[in-house]
Protein backbone atom coordinates (compact mmCIF):
# COMPACT_ATOMS: atom_id res chain seq x y z
CA UNK A 1 0.00 0.00 0.00
CA UNK A 2 1.65 3.48 -1.27
CA UNK A 3 1.90 5.71 1.96
CA UNK A 4 -0.29 8.26 2.71
CA UNK A 5 0.62 11.97 2.59
CA UNK A 6 -1.08 15.15 4.32
CA UNK A 7 -4.31 16.14 2.36
CA UNK A 8 -4.07 12.73 0.08
CA UNK A 9 -7.70 12.14 -0.78
CA UNK A 10 -9.72 8.77 -0.76
CA UNK A 11 -13.19 8.06 -1.92
CA UNK A 12 -13.18 12.35 -1.13
CA UNK A 13 -11.87 11.23 2.84
CA UNK A 14 -8.78 13.84 3.15
CA UNK A 15 -5.90 12.18 5.38
CA UNK A 16 -4.37 14.85 7.92
CA UNK A 17 -0.93 13.96 9.38
CA UNK A 18 -2.44 15.62 12.83
CA UNK A 19 -2.47 13.47 15.89
CA UNK A 20 -5.50 13.11 17.55
CA UNK A 21 -5.16 14.59 20.85
CA UNK A 22 -4.77 17.55 18.64
CA UNK A 23 -7.50 17.13 16.23
CA UNK A 24 -9.38 16.85 19.62
CA UNK A 25 -8.04 19.95 21.02
CA UNK A 26 -9.27 22.19 17.96
CA UNK A 27 -12.51 20.40 18.19
CA UNK A 28 -12.56 21.97 21.82
CA UNK A 29 -11.30 25.09 21.17
CA UNK A 30 -14.42 25.33 18.64
CA UNK A 31 -17.34 24.28 20.49
CA UNK A 32 -17.85 27.25 22.33
CA UNK A 33 -18.65 28.92 19.05
CA UNK A 34 -20.67 26.75 17.56
CA UNK A 35 -22.92 27.24 20.50
CA UNK A 36 -22.99 30.54 20.71
CA UNK A 37 -24.25 30.79 16.96
CA UNK A 38 -27.00 28.12 18.00
CA UNK A 39 -27.83 30.17 20.57
CA UNK A 40 -27.51 33.30 18.05
CA UNK A 41 -29.67 31.50 15.92
CA UNK A 42 -32.53 30.91 18.34
CA UNK A 43 -32.46 34.80 18.96
CA UNK A 44 -32.80 35.84 15.74
CA UNK A 45 -35.98 33.71 14.79
CA UNK A 46 -37.60 35.56 18.44
CA UNK A 47 -36.34 39.18 18.33
CA UNK A 48 -38.79 41.99 17.87
CA UNK A 49 -35.34 44.09 17.59
CA UNK A 50 -35.89 47.34 15.52
CA UNK A 51 -34.22 48.78 12.35
CA UNK A 52 -31.32 50.11 14.62
CA UNK A 53 -30.51 47.66 16.07
CA UNK A 54 -31.11 44.82 12.93
CA UNK A 55 -28.80 46.98 10.71
CA UNK A 56 -25.94 47.46 13.11
CA UNK A 57 -26.49 43.35 13.91
CA UNK A 58 -25.42 42.26 10.48
CA UNK A 59 -22.78 44.59 9.97
CA UNK A 60 -21.56 43.38 13.38
CA UNK A 61 -21.74 39.53 12.41
CA UNK A 62 -20.36 40.38 8.58
CA UNK A 63 -17.29 41.92 10.64
CA UNK A 64 -16.55 38.57 13.01
CA UNK A 65 -17.50 36.60 9.55
CA UNK A 66 -14.64 38.11 7.92
CA UNK A 67 -12.05 37.83 10.73
CA UNK A 68 -13.11 34.21 11.61
CA UNK A 69 -12.79 33.22 7.41
CA UNK A 70 -9.19 34.97 7.20
CA UNK A 71 -7.17 32.18 5.75
CA UNK A 72 -9.38 29.59 6.00
CA UNK A 73 -9.81 27.54 2.37
CA UNK A 74 -13.18 28.05 0.76
CA UNK A 75 -15.75 25.46 0.45
CA UNK A 76 -17.43 22.48 2.56
CA UNK A 77 -15.09 20.51 4.38
CA UNK A 78 -15.48 16.77 4.16
CA UNK A 79 -14.83 13.81 6.43
CA UNK A 80 -11.29 14.01 7.12
CA UNK A 81 -9.28 11.02 9.25
CA UNK A 82 -5.44 10.77 10.49
CA UNK A 83 -3.06 7.30 10.75
CA UNK A 84 -4.54 6.69 14.63
CA UNK A 85 -7.89 6.05 12.69
CA UNK A 86 -9.96 9.44 14.09
CA UNK A 87 -11.81 10.68 11.60
CA UNK A 88 -14.06 14.43 12.32
CA UNK A 89 -17.02 15.99 10.19
CA UNK A 90 -17.01 19.19 11.63
CA UNK A 91 -19.57 20.43 8.37
CA UNK A 92 -21.35 17.79 8.59
CA UNK A 93 -25.53 18.57 8.91
CA UNK A 94 -26.10 16.00 11.68
CA UNK A 95 -23.42 15.48 13.56
CA UNK A 96 -20.66 18.26 12.54
CA UNK A 97 -19.52 20.26 16.37
CA UNK A 98 -18.83 23.29 14.56
CA UNK A 99 -21.92 23.57 12.55
CA UNK A 100 -25.19 25.46 13.76
CA UNK A 101 -27.35 23.41 11.62
CA UNK A 102 -26.49 20.12 13.25
CA UNK A 103 -28.25 19.82 16.69
CA UNK A 104 -25.38 17.86 16.76
CA UNK A 105 -26.66 14.42 16.85
CA UNK A 106 -23.97 12.44 19.38
CA UNK A 107 -23.73 8.91 18.50
CA UNK A 108 -22.12 5.79 20.59
CA UNK A 109 -21.71 2.52 19.77
CA UNK A 110 -23.31 -0.38 22.40
CA UNK A 111 -21.82 -3.28 20.27
CA UNK A 112 -21.10 -3.85 17.07
CA UNK A 113 -24.54 -3.93 16.04
CA UNK A 114 -26.58 -1.56 18.52
CA UNK A 115 -26.42 2.70 18.05
CA UNK A 116 -27.41 5.31 20.48
CA UNK A 117 -27.99 8.51 19.23
CA UNK A 118 -28.87 11.52 21.31
CA UNK A 119 -29.73 14.95 20.94
CA UNK A 120 -31.25 18.22 22.53
CA UNK A 121 -33.87 19.96 19.87
CA UNK A 122 -34.26 23.73 20.52
CA UNK A 123 -36.49 26.12 18.95
CA UNK A 124 -34.48 26.02 15.85
CA UNK A 125 -35.87 22.14 15.11
CA UNK A 126 -39.35 23.26 14.75
CA UNK A 127 -41.81 21.97 12.94
CA UNK A 128 -45.39 21.56 14.12
CA UNK A 129 -46.45 24.19 16.97
CA UNK A 130 -44.10 23.31 19.65
CA UNK A 131 -42.73 19.73 18.09
CA UNK A 132 -39.52 18.57 16.36
CA UNK A 133 -40.05 18.65 12.58
CA UNK A 134 -40.71 15.30 11.20
CA UNK A 135 -38.20 16.13 8.33
CA UNK A 136 -35.49 16.65 10.90
CA UNK A 137 -36.29 13.44 12.63
CA UNK A 138 -35.79 12.20 9.31
CA UNK A 139 -32.19 13.46 9.04
CA UNK A 140 -30.77 12.09 13.08
CA UNK A 141 -32.31 8.49 11.57
CA UNK A 142 -30.86 8.52 8.34
CA UNK A 143 -27.39 9.63 9.69
CA UNK A 144 -27.84 7.27 12.33
CA UNK A 145 -28.86 3.83 10.61
CA UNK A 146 -25.87 4.94 8.02
CA UNK A 147 -23.48 4.49 10.88
CA UNK A 148 -25.55 1.61 12.02
CA UNK A 149 -24.85 -0.07 8.70
CA UNK A 150 -21.48 0.26 9.19
CA UNK A 151 -21.09 -2.75 11.66
CA UNK A 152 -18.63 -0.24 13.89
CA UNK A 153 -16.93 1.46 10.74
CA UNK A 154 -15.89 -1.95 9.12
CA UNK A 155 -17.49 -1.57 5.90
CA UNK A 156 -18.83 1.29 3.32
CA UNK A 157 -22.58 1.39 2.86
CA UNK A 158 -24.71 3.97 1.14
CA UNK A 159 -28.38 4.02 2.11
CA UNK A 160 -30.90 2.32 -0.57
CA UNK A 161 -34.15 3.03 0.81
CA UNK A 162 -35.28 4.25 3.58
CA UNK A 163 -38.81 3.87 5.43
CA UNK A 164 -40.35 5.86 8.03
CA UNK A 165 -43.53 5.13 9.90
CA UNK A 166 -44.83 8.41 11.61
CA UNK A 167 -46.89 7.17 15.20
CA UNK A 168 -46.73 10.09 17.64
CA UNK A 169 -45.58 14.06 17.46
CA UNK A 170 -42.44 14.29 19.18
CA UNK A 171 -41.81 17.73 21.64
CA UNK A 172 -38.56 19.74 21.17
CA UNK A 173 -36.22 18.79 23.86
CA UNK A 174 -34.16 16.30 24.35
CA UNK A 175 -35.00 13.36 22.35
CA UNK A 176 -33.37 9.74 22.23
CA UNK A 177 -32.70 7.42 18.97
CA UNK A 178 -31.91 3.29 18.79
CA UNK A 179 -30.93 1.48 15.76
CA UNK A 180 -29.45 -1.96 15.12
CA UNK A 181 -28.08 -4.09 12.18
CA UNK A 182 -31.03 -6.68 12.18
CA UNK A 183 -29.78 -8.46 9.10
CA UNK A 184 -26.98 -8.86 6.31
CA UNK A 185 -27.02 -10.98 3.45
CA UNK A 186 -23.75 -10.65 1.19
CA UNK A 187 -24.09 -6.63 0.56
CA UNK A 188 -27.17 -5.97 1.39
CA UNK A 189 -27.96 -4.60 4.74
CA UNK A 190 -30.92 -4.09 6.67
CA UNK A 191 -31.38 -1.33 9.83
CA UNK A 192 -34.22 -0.57 12.44
CA UNK A 193 -33.77 2.45 14.09
CA UNK A 194 -37.12 4.58 16.39
CA UNK A 195 -36.98 8.00 17.41
CA UNK A 196 -38.19 8.82 21.29
CA UNK A 197 -39.45 11.31 23.38
CA UNK A 198 -37.92 12.19 26.81
CA UNK A 199 -41.38 10.36 27.79
CA UNK A 200 -40.26 7.13 26.00
CA UNK A 201 -43.18 7.31 23.52
CA UNK A 202 -41.57 6.29 20.02
CA UNK A 203 -41.98 8.76 17.64
CA UNK A 204 -41.10 7.61 14.23
CA UNK A 205 -40.05 3.66 13.84
CA UNK A 206 -38.14 3.36 10.71
CA UNK A 207 -36.84 0.74 8.54
CA UNK A 208 -33.38 0.74 6.11
CA UNK A 209 -31.97 -0.95 3.58
CA UNK A 210 -28.08 -0.58 2.46
CA UNK A 211 -25.81 -1.53 0.14
CA UNK A 212 -22.40 -2.19 0.22
CA UNK A 213 -21.07 -1.40 -3.07
CA UNK A 214 -18.87 -4.50 -5.03
CA UNK A 215 -15.91 -2.16 -4.74
CA UNK A 216 -15.72 -1.91 -1.12
CA UNK A 217 -17.14 -5.62 -0.48
CA UNK A 218 -13.99 -6.77 -2.58
CA UNK A 219 -11.73 -4.64 -0.76
CA UNK A 220 -13.29 -5.89 2.54
CA UNK A 221 -12.81 -9.52 1.39
CA UNK A 222 -9.08 -9.17 0.59
CA UNK A 223 -8.32 -7.97 3.75
CA UNK B 1 -67.90 30.86 15.06
CA UNK B 2 -66.60 32.80 17.67
CA UNK B 3 -64.64 35.92 16.58
CA UNK B 4 -60.77 35.53 17.40
CA UNK B 5 -58.58 37.86 19.01
CA UNK B 6 -55.01 38.72 19.19
CA UNK B 7 -53.31 35.35 20.69
CA UNK B 8 -55.73 32.82 20.06
CA UNK B 9 -54.60 29.55 19.54
CA UNK B 10 -56.16 27.02 16.97
CA UNK B 11 -54.75 23.52 17.19
CA UNK B 12 -51.19 25.23 18.33
CA UNK B 13 -51.46 27.42 15.44
CA UNK B 14 -52.48 31.28 16.81
CA UNK B 15 -54.02 34.02 15.38
CA UNK B 16 -52.19 37.39 15.10
CA UNK B 17 -54.05 40.40 14.13
CA UNK B 18 -51.17 41.93 12.08
CA UNK B 19 -51.74 43.15 8.36
CA UNK B 20 -50.13 41.24 5.54
CA UNK B 21 -48.42 44.14 4.77
CA UNK B 22 -47.17 44.60 8.06
CA UNK B 23 -45.93 40.59 8.23
CA UNK B 24 -43.93 40.48 5.02
CA UNK B 25 -41.88 44.01 6.27
CA UNK B 26 -41.49 42.58 9.70
CA UNK B 27 -40.12 39.07 7.51
CA UNK B 28 -38.04 41.87 5.29
CA UNK B 29 -36.13 43.31 8.01
CA UNK B 30 -35.34 40.00 9.40
CA UNK B 31 -34.09 38.13 6.19
CA UNK B 32 -30.24 39.80 6.06
CA UNK B 33 -29.88 39.01 9.85
CA UNK B 34 -30.53 35.02 9.32
CA UNK B 35 -28.57 35.28 5.50
CA UNK B 36 -25.95 36.88 7.94
CA UNK B 37 -25.94 34.06 10.40
CA UNK B 38 -26.04 32.14 7.47
CA UNK B 39 -22.51 33.04 6.57
CA UNK B 40 -21.31 33.76 10.01
CA UNK B 41 -22.13 29.86 10.54
CA UNK B 42 -20.14 28.52 7.40
CA UNK B 43 -17.38 30.87 8.40
CA UNK B 44 -16.86 28.97 12.12
CA UNK B 45 -16.86 25.24 10.16
CA UNK B 46 -13.73 26.19 8.35
CA UNK B 47 -12.38 29.02 10.58
CA UNK B 48 -8.63 28.49 11.51
CA UNK B 49 -8.93 31.34 14.07
CA UNK B 50 -6.63 31.69 17.05
CA UNK B 51 -7.57 31.32 21.01
CA UNK B 52 -7.41 35.05 21.08
CA UNK B 53 -10.13 35.74 18.42
CA UNK B 54 -12.32 32.57 18.89
CA UNK B 55 -12.72 33.67 22.73
CA UNK B 56 -13.38 37.81 21.38
CA UNK B 57 -15.56 36.21 18.83
CA UNK B 58 -17.99 33.64 21.88
CA UNK B 59 -18.14 37.12 24.17
CA UNK B 60 -19.51 39.40 20.95
CA UNK B 61 -21.69 36.54 19.58
CA UNK B 62 -23.36 36.01 23.15
CA UNK B 63 -23.49 40.28 23.59
CA UNK B 64 -25.64 40.20 20.24
CA UNK B 65 -27.51 37.81 21.38
CA UNK B 66 -28.49 39.37 24.68
CA UNK B 67 -29.69 42.17 22.82
CA UNK B 68 -31.44 40.39 19.86
CA UNK B 69 -33.46 38.69 22.39
CA UNK B 70 -34.25 41.36 24.81
CA UNK B 71 -38.24 41.75 25.19
CA UNK B 72 -38.64 38.10 22.68
CA UNK B 73 -41.08 35.95 24.15
CA UNK B 74 -38.79 32.76 25.25
CA UNK B 75 -39.51 29.13 23.34
CA UNK B 76 -40.42 28.26 20.19
CA UNK B 77 -42.49 30.76 17.66
CA UNK B 78 -44.50 28.27 16.11
CA UNK B 79 -46.82 29.44 13.25
CA UNK B 80 -48.82 32.54 13.38
CA UNK B 81 -51.59 33.52 10.75
CA UNK B 82 -53.54 36.37 10.21
CA UNK B 83 -57.47 37.28 9.11
CA UNK B 84 -56.06 37.38 5.40
CA UNK B 85 -55.34 34.22 5.45
CA UNK B 86 -51.73 35.19 5.30
CA UNK B 87 -49.44 32.19 7.63
CA UNK B 88 -45.79 32.10 8.98
CA UNK B 89 -43.22 29.74 10.46
CA UNK B 90 -40.10 32.04 11.35
CA UNK B 91 -38.46 29.60 12.90
CA UNK B 92 -39.35 26.01 10.76
CA UNK B 93 -36.72 24.09 10.60
CA UNK B 94 -37.04 23.61 6.68
CA UNK B 95 -38.90 26.91 5.72
CA UNK B 96 -38.15 29.11 7.95
CA UNK B 97 -37.11 32.18 6.72
CA UNK B 98 -35.53 34.00 10.24
CA UNK B 99 -33.57 30.24 10.64
CA UNK B 100 -29.78 29.49 9.52
CA UNK B 101 -31.04 26.31 10.26
CA UNK B 102 -33.12 26.40 7.29
CA UNK B 103 -31.39 26.62 3.85
CA UNK B 104 -34.23 28.06 3.63
CA UNK B 105 -36.68 25.75 1.33
CA UNK B 106 -38.71 27.94 -1.12
CA UNK B 107 -42.19 26.46 -2.03
CA UNK B 108 -44.57 27.27 -4.77
CA UNK B 109 -48.04 25.84 -5.84
CA UNK B 110 -47.64 25.09 -10.05
CA UNK B 111 -51.70 23.92 -9.24
CA UNK B 112 -53.36 22.45 -6.80
CA UNK B 113 -51.91 19.51 -6.98
CA UNK B 114 -48.19 20.24 -8.00
CA UNK B 115 -45.66 21.81 -5.61
CA UNK B 116 -42.21 22.94 -6.58
CA UNK B 117 -39.10 23.82 -4.10
CA UNK B 118 -35.82 25.04 -4.60
CA UNK B 119 -33.13 25.53 -1.85
CA UNK B 120 -29.65 26.51 -2.28
CA UNK B 121 -27.41 23.96 -0.01
CA UNK B 122 -24.22 25.51 1.15
CA UNK B 123 -21.19 23.76 3.24
CA UNK B 124 -23.22 23.78 6.24
CA UNK B 125 -25.84 20.79 4.35
CA UNK B 126 -23.04 18.35 4.23
CA UNK B 127 -22.98 15.07 4.44
CA UNK B 128 -20.68 12.96 1.97
CA UNK B 129 -17.83 14.99 0.99
CA UNK B 130 -19.01 17.59 -1.38
CA UNK B 131 -22.15 16.25 -1.57
CA UNK B 132 -25.92 17.10 0.14
CA UNK B 133 -26.38 15.43 3.14
CA UNK B 134 -29.16 12.51 2.67
CA UNK B 135 -31.00 13.46 5.90
CA UNK B 136 -30.68 17.17 4.68
CA UNK B 137 -32.41 15.82 1.23
CA UNK B 138 -35.46 14.04 3.43
CA UNK B 139 -35.72 17.15 5.86
CA UNK B 140 -36.96 18.91 2.52
CA UNK B 141 -39.08 16.18 0.49
CA UNK B 142 -41.27 15.63 4.21
CA UNK B 143 -42.05 19.41 4.22
CA UNK B 144 -42.70 19.46 0.36
CA UNK B 145 -44.90 16.70 0.74
CA UNK B 146 -46.30 17.92 3.26
CA UNK B 147 -47.56 20.74 1.81
CA UNK B 148 -48.57 18.66 -1.15
CA UNK B 149 -50.67 16.87 0.84
CA UNK B 150 -53.06 19.77 2.15
CA UNK B 151 -54.39 20.53 -1.56
CA UNK B 152 -53.06 24.50 -1.61
CA UNK B 153 -54.05 24.39 1.97
CA UNK B 154 -57.22 23.13 1.77
CA UNK B 155 -57.02 20.33 4.42
CA UNK B 156 -54.93 18.96 7.22
CA UNK B 157 -52.37 16.30 6.89
CA UNK B 158 -50.06 14.57 8.66
CA UNK B 159 -47.85 12.21 7.95
CA UNK B 160 -47.99 8.28 7.75
CA UNK B 161 -45.27 6.57 5.99
CA UNK B 162 -42.84 8.38 4.25
CA UNK B 163 -40.25 6.10 1.85
CA UNK B 164 -37.30 7.00 0.34
CA UNK B 165 -35.75 5.75 -2.46
CA UNK B 166 -31.56 6.64 -2.92
CA UNK B 167 -30.17 6.91 -6.58
CA UNK B 168 -27.81 9.13 -7.00
CA UNK B 169 -25.32 11.58 -4.45
CA UNK B 170 -26.60 15.35 -4.78
CA UNK B 171 -23.83 18.22 -5.10
CA UNK B 172 -23.84 20.56 -2.68
CA UNK B 173 -25.53 24.03 -4.84
CA UNK B 174 -28.78 24.92 -5.68
CA UNK B 175 -31.44 21.70 -5.68
CA UNK B 176 -34.99 21.78 -7.08
CA UNK B 177 -37.82 19.82 -5.64
CA UNK B 178 -40.83 18.50 -7.18
CA UNK B 179 -43.98 16.90 -5.52
CA UNK B 180 -47.56 15.65 -6.78
CA UNK B 181 -50.49 14.79 -5.08
CA UNK B 182 -51.64 11.18 -7.37
CA UNK B 183 -54.42 10.04 -5.12
CA UNK B 184 -56.93 10.56 -2.72
CA UNK B 185 -59.21 8.30 -1.58
CA UNK B 186 -61.37 9.47 1.44
CA UNK B 187 -58.99 10.68 4.48
CA UNK B 188 -55.74 8.96 2.43
CA UNK B 189 -53.68 10.73 0.16
CA UNK B 190 -50.48 9.76 -1.33
CA UNK B 191 -47.68 12.05 -2.74
CA UNK B 192 -44.87 11.63 -4.76
CA UNK B 193 -41.55 13.53 -5.21
CA UNK B 194 -38.06 13.96 -6.24
CA UNK B 195 -35.85 16.04 -5.41
CA UNK B 196 -32.98 17.31 -8.38
CA UNK B 197 -29.60 18.22 -9.04
CA UNK B 198 -28.55 21.25 -11.30
CA UNK B 199 -27.40 18.93 -14.22
CA UNK B 200 -30.90 16.89 -13.83
CA UNK B 201 -30.33 13.84 -12.25
CA UNK B 202 -32.66 12.51 -9.78
CA UNK B 203 -31.15 11.74 -6.47
CA UNK B 204 -34.24 10.76 -4.55
CA UNK B 205 -37.96 9.62 -5.29
CA UNK B 206 -40.21 9.45 -2.57
CA UNK B 207 -43.75 8.25 -1.78
CA UNK B 208 -45.65 9.45 0.91
CA UNK B 209 -48.98 8.42 2.48
CA UNK B 210 -50.58 11.02 4.73
CA UNK B 211 -53.90 11.02 6.84
CA UNK B 212 -56.49 13.63 7.27
CA UNK B 213 -57.23 13.20 10.79
CA UNK B 214 -61.27 12.37 11.27
CA UNK B 215 -62.01 15.77 12.93
CA UNK B 216 -60.28 17.56 10.50
CA UNK B 217 -62.34 15.80 7.55
CA UNK B 218 -65.53 16.27 8.85
CA UNK B 219 -64.52 19.55 9.44
CA UNK B 220 -64.11 20.43 5.91
CA UNK B 221 -67.45 18.78 4.93
CA UNK B 222 -69.37 21.30 7.04
CA UNK B 223 -67.68 23.98 5.12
Amino acid sequence: MTELTDGDSIGGFTYREIPTVEVDAVEARFLPLAEAVRRLNDAVIRSTADDTLLTDAVARIDELTRQLGEGAPPGPVGTCFNHEGRSWSWGNAAVGERNAVAPPLYLRFVDDTHVVGEADLGPAYEGPPGMVHGGVSALLLDHLMGVTASHRHTQTAFTGTLTMRYEATLPLGKVTLHAELVKQERRKIDVEATIVATDGTVAIRAHGVFITPRWAAELSEDR
